[in-house]
């Protein structure tokens, strides 16, 4: 019998959690879900004969050591600054591990002594990232292999709700870490590639520069650039590339509606507001207005936004009660971003037979034997019910089919690796389609960058 | 003979060590003009035979100590990280000190030291800090003496180019540090309260929240509003004021075409451009803007910032000659805001012959006996020439002048103090006017804070 130890057993962890179940008859597995919460643990356990639920403490020396030595292989679903107090207990034991997070630079460091020892740390092995190194790669892989130069490359992911869930007129519910949404795009000047030429757009602009994308079947998307388009480039081997993009995906008009927030100064988190927990929704939006002593904090609005009378954008202001005097913000201490976030809270917030969607689009341009081509890939993963979310499977099932192949020795790779690698990615995008996470490819006119689609 | 140890002979000491050579004599005043660079010491020092220039390295301890033991009073005008170093020497000869820059935490800790040793720690005495708050204490407290309660106080202040040096259409040069105009308003939003509701300014929105301000003779000006308008409510007693508001002076239109570079993101001093050193000025323009195969860097401008084809906006950009391709920004690891500053400082820097203008503007609104009043207090001092500039004179004066008042005993406050009581700030209001450093008080009626001036 082979022992897995998953340490922290929240939202992500459910689909994964549920794959290991499943499998551990078939593949002699005994799994202990370990929690700071043990009614979390017990409750993703379901009794299940080959699982046992602990109360575990990260910061317990004996118990970590404990476990992580009795472990064969040690998946870690923790936030991602605790992953570091797991690998250093999986380097002294000498166990393999699984995260899905960023490999942090401590991480990193410890890439000598996983190699010295044999083993494998497979880090970015959830959704992005994870499933976008490794549906990207495949497909680089494969033009590559056929002789292709990459010119082009340009990857969208978002976190929507699913169409039969989509009934607010902003088209957007928080399917995963509110704060996160509140505060997407801040801390520097979005950077990427276009046709050779490095492009640089600050934050007060990010929201306006959007593009366009079409998923057949779902319609209409558009996506707002991300900060960090060229973390990959060398790691995907795309330094001679001449267009490098990544962004998130939204439904068409969420961007330009969210930039009013943005221009108001509503997403500032630097700084707690005057008395934030006596304050109105109104007085909220008030403070971000000119002092008048008859004009109505409406009309200054609209003026300030230059919002017509017929604008749409108004309609999603009024359907967040935006204006209502009467509710209370009742936060202390509160920035304007985590002000924000309440008051989207209470409309954005899935409700118990509401479904979430995973969207991924990648555009691949590429020249072989002189011809000049185009592959568009895309990916939409809808979740089944608020626990099965399509988050839950996209993050979890990959890190499971990790963990599992690496039991297995079918991944013979060693380090502090992400999935790059065929004999990684290749088993697992497989195996994925068995649970509807299934990329469709086709190709299309190559036109470089070009989001007009006009010939030079 | 007195001995007055001046630390620091750069631009903003020229008026200073004038004033007190002229004094040297009838006030029996021996001046060390102490520097880092020895040649510029002998340049402020003329000769004068009560003035002793030196090479002075604040870190050598030795000639601290030396220099600071044999003085009577100690001016800063370091860098103002580096008061501390002086200060701590200050308290162990027990000498008293000057400087014009704002009281760090670590100044004001010194305060117990400072009063046990029965001495005077005199900062904020520049231009603003300092005139400002002097002007504003002598009418605030003869509003109180009179029976009035303060409801309102704003205040504005600008260095800018004088009338007769006034030829770009900006009507703007750089006449201090221009890295401090290109970063002004970043690093948080601007608050402050009007008629008693607390108002928060996103840098994105800094520069078109402008008010306008008319000075008698020498027209309009306009102002954006600075981070810090409530750093001194408690200290000039204005808690229960209604209105509080501290601003930047520009002439009018220069806001909203630097607003231009605030949505471009031309300002972001937090990354480094690729290649910057060979970048050409439009190049750096064409980097803030979307990629297209054949529309104009000029086209692609005026549509993101919607500048319509007679814009004066348009003309500004032009005379900066920002879209030569042929122009070399050639810093190397540049951020935006040093490529910017580069830039402007083709066009802003004075000529040999300009004058600067430093202009400052103060409003009181009161109630007194049931009756609601405003006073408007306005300063405009012009510069001589390029050495005895307006903004030397502002800030250097009033330290000089502050030293000397301490020196013959006139100033019997003791601790780490700031100008904000009569005894400090009456006679040197008064000797300023001798230099051109007059405050014109009107009444006006009052308001409130009520730009449109439309009755409610």
């Amino acid at each position: 019998m082979r022992h897995v130890l998953i340490i922290g057993a929240g939202r992500s962890a459910t689909s994964l959690i549920e794959y290991l179940l499943q499998k551990s008859e078939t593949e002699d597995l005994h799994i202990t879900i370990a929690d700071l919460s043990i009614e979390l643990a017990q409750k993703k356990t379901k009794n299940h004969p080959r699982a046992t639920p602990i109360a575990f403490d990260i910061f317990n020396d004996e118990q970590r050591n404990t476990y992580i030595g009795n472990a064969d292989i040690v998946i870690s679903m923790l936030p991602a600054h605790l992953h570091y107090e797991v690998a250093k207990d999986c380097v002294k034991h000498k166990k393999n591990m699984v995260t899905a997070s960023y490999i942090s630079p401590a991480m990193r460091e410890l890439d000598a002594q996983v190699r010295e020892n044999n083993l494998i740390f497979m880090n970015e092995i959830g959704l992005d990232p994870g499933v976008d190194h490794m549906s990207a790669m495949k497909i680089l892989d494969e033009i590559r292999s056929k002789g292709g130069k990459v010119l082009l490359f340009e990857s969208f992911c978002g976190g929507l709700v699913a169409p039969e869930s989509d009934n607010n007129i902003w088209n957007y519910k928080f399917t995963w870490n509110p704060r996160n949404v509140v505060l997407a795009g801040q801390g520097g000047a979005a950077k990427f590639i276009q046709e050779g030429k490095y492009k640089y757009i600050p934050y007060n602009k990010l929201f306006r520069r959007t593009e366009f994308l079409e998923i057949d079947g779902f319609g209409r998307f558009e996506a707002y650039a991300n900060r960090d388009s060229l973390k990959y480039r060398s790691v995907y081997g795309l330094d001679d590339a001449l267009t490098l993009y990544r962004g998130t995906m939204r439904r068409v008009g969420y961007s330009k509606a969210w930039n009013m927030f943005v221009q108001l100064g509503m997403t500032d988190d630097t700084y707690v507001m005057e008395d934030s927990e006596n304050m109105s929704y109104r007085e909220f939006i008030n403070s971000f207005l000119p002092y008048h002593p008859t004009d109505s904090i409406e009309l200054k609005l609209r003026h300030i936004l230059k919002v017509d009378q017929d604008d749409i954008q108004w309609e999603k202001l009024l359907e967040l009660d935006i204006f209502n005097a009467d509710k209370k913000i009742g936060l202390r201490d509160a920035t304007p971003a985590q002000i924000l976030e309440k008051i989207l809270s209470d409309k954005w917030t899935l409700s118990p037979e509401d479904k979430d969607m995973i969207v991924m689009y990648h555009k691949f341009g590429y020249e072989i034997n002189g011809v000049k081509k185009q592959i568009d890939a895309t990916m939409v993963c809808t979740g089944e019910d608020q626990t099965y979310t399509a988050m839950a499977k996209t993050v979890g099932l990959p890190v499971a089919m990790a963990a599992l192949q690496i039991l297995n020795g079918n991944i013979t790779l060693k380090g502090v690796q992400l999935p790059i690698y065929k004999e990684v990615y290749e088993p697992i995008l497989k195996e994925l389609e068995e649970f509807g996470v299934t990329f469709y490819e086709k190709e299309v006119p190559y036109m470089g960058y070009n989001p007009d689609n006009v010939a030079s």
